[in-house]
């Protein structure tokens, strides 16, 4: 199996070459090392088991010819950064929206027919049910990186109704683990290793989401492939529970030999305007197809506090 | 008042201008008259009751200036043939989503702070149930042009949840009525004027949708932005039932005198990939506001053939 993963030298991209690896598949990564980091996939590239393009996906030229031959796409390639769409607006247009178009027009052109999306739970918007299955409506996202994943999965829609694609579309919860690049264990490890003494927290501390360990991410990813087969195919990915930032500063701190250290917290009961305080996702569809994950939320924490400690400590 | 609407030059723009003339808002249009009609809207241009800008939308750098100082934009501008996207995949990616980011943009650097946008029953996707309630999920459309719409409401969602902005979005039913430009009914009409003796039906005629009033629609609009006051507003916009493909055509043949002419099927049940064949929207939240449409689907489709053929067969 031919396979393209884009965004592969990502957090998530690179376990999911991982496993892809693993299974046989000829694997071609397509990312512009804005966030990846290209020694996730070093291995593989070295012992040509992965073939590798450093092409920015927002061009269409550039990346169609690599689609020719190709069996199934892991589009994962995205800005990372959800606050950052506070501050610049356009980023999560052209990293997310458009980049999601050329990868479908790409396919399109090359009678590519498959499809897995790394979609989010912030496509749920504001005051959705806790947990939040699949058919929630209506769904409004509230953050421009939200808007991108939602925009995202509109067009894989249409290209499934207009143009015969197969997709996979996969709402994650927050996906924590080896190799983290962002979000807020990685930051309040960074944060303490600046200044072991204290530690600021972005509001209140009471939010409270569920977290999923990133191999138990892409162990459900392969698994909902391999079980289901309508032509659009729609998954939470996430755990049973959920864990405060007031929970992960504790543990952070703990981890870290930091017991001594002050706990600040900014205040408001959100980390930055288009925050969703609160988030857990229904995974009784994910259950259904007879996938068990490894790790509930604060277990998912308390490892990936373990395994980050060691990459960003040394 | 000082008012924009995006598209103003077009069908259901050229009507809601009507009204805000009439109350006696200060109107700006921005229409590149891709689909617009100047025409439609030449006598308020004369009496100076509106400013005609023929800029594009998706220059942000043009559109900027015109912002400043005002206090609510209608952004109705799009492409309105959905089947265009089956030939033509970037138009609704352009003129779209891409626009709907700009005017959104253009708003928060001139802090302009409420927005109404026309969206469509499209975002509703294949299958919902009839009839269709706001919170029905997933929303996953299958047209390009409702992923363009889709995409819309979600960046309106990021800007009201990140940047303050007050939006009202509107999920139109198929609105019809005089000045239409396109649509089942003005096609129908334009294929007996070429030829009297036949009509070619895209599928097999039993699709049935839900049609609007484009006057009831633009009376629905300012009446529901006028008794809602939440940070973002979602209202369906339709009538109480739906009338059929088969129906129309026989509604057309009788008004235009061809009762001899042939109505000849393509066949299949739906007119083109991308189509929904079924659709009905719940006006439950609409009517909760003391609104009453005038016509039901039936009725506005007779009532549209006859003032269409009067502007098309002249």
């Amino acid at each position: 199996m031919r396979t393209i993963v884009t965004g592969g030298a990502g957090f998530i991209g690179s376990h999911l070459i991982d496993r892809l690896v693993q299974r046989g598949d000829e694997v071609i990564v397509i990312d512009n090392l804005s966030s990846g980091v290209i020694e996730f996939i070093q291995g593989h590239i070295d012992s040509n088991q992965v073939q590798f393009f450093n092409i920015d996906l927002k061009s269409l030229e550039q990346i169609k010819p690599i689609f020719v031959g190709i069996d199934m796409v892991f589009h994962l390639a995205a800005n990372p950064d959800i606050r950052l769409g506070t501050k610049i607006t356009d980023t999560d247009l052209n990293e997310g929206t458009i980049v999601t178009y050329n990868v479908l027009e790409a396919m399109r052109l090359a009678d590519v027919k498959k499809i897995a999306f790394a979609s989010s739970s912030v496509v749920y918007g504001e005051d959705a049910p806790m947990p939040t299955p699949e058919n929630h409506g209506p769904s409004i996202p509230i953050s421009l990186y939200g808007a991108s994943k939602q925009a995202g999965e509109g067009l894989i829609g249409a290209y499934v109704g207009t143009f015969g694609l197969q997709a996979w579309i996969f709402r994650f919860a927050n996906i924590i683990g080896h190799r983290g690049t962002h979000g807020v264990i990685f930051d309040f490890i960074h944060k303490l290793k600046a200044d072991p003494t204290r530690l600021e927290v972005l509001g209140n501390g009471l939010q409270e989401k569920s977290y999923m360990e990133v191999c138990d991410c892409v162990d459900a990813i392969l698994h909902v492939v391999s079980k289901t087969d309508q032509a659009l195919n729609l998954y939470n990915l996430g755990s049973h529970d959920t864990c405060s930032v007031r929970n992960i500063a504790a543990i952070v701190v703990r981890e870290t030999g930091n017991e001594g250290a002050s706990i600040e917290y900014t205040g408001g009961d959100r980390g930055w305007a288009g925050d969703i305080p609160k988030a857990m996702l229904a995974i009784d569809r994910l259950e259904a197809l007879g996938f068990r994950i490894n790790y509930d939320s604060e277990e998912a924490v308390a490892h990936t506090t373990r395994v980050l400690i060691k990459e960003i400590m040394g």
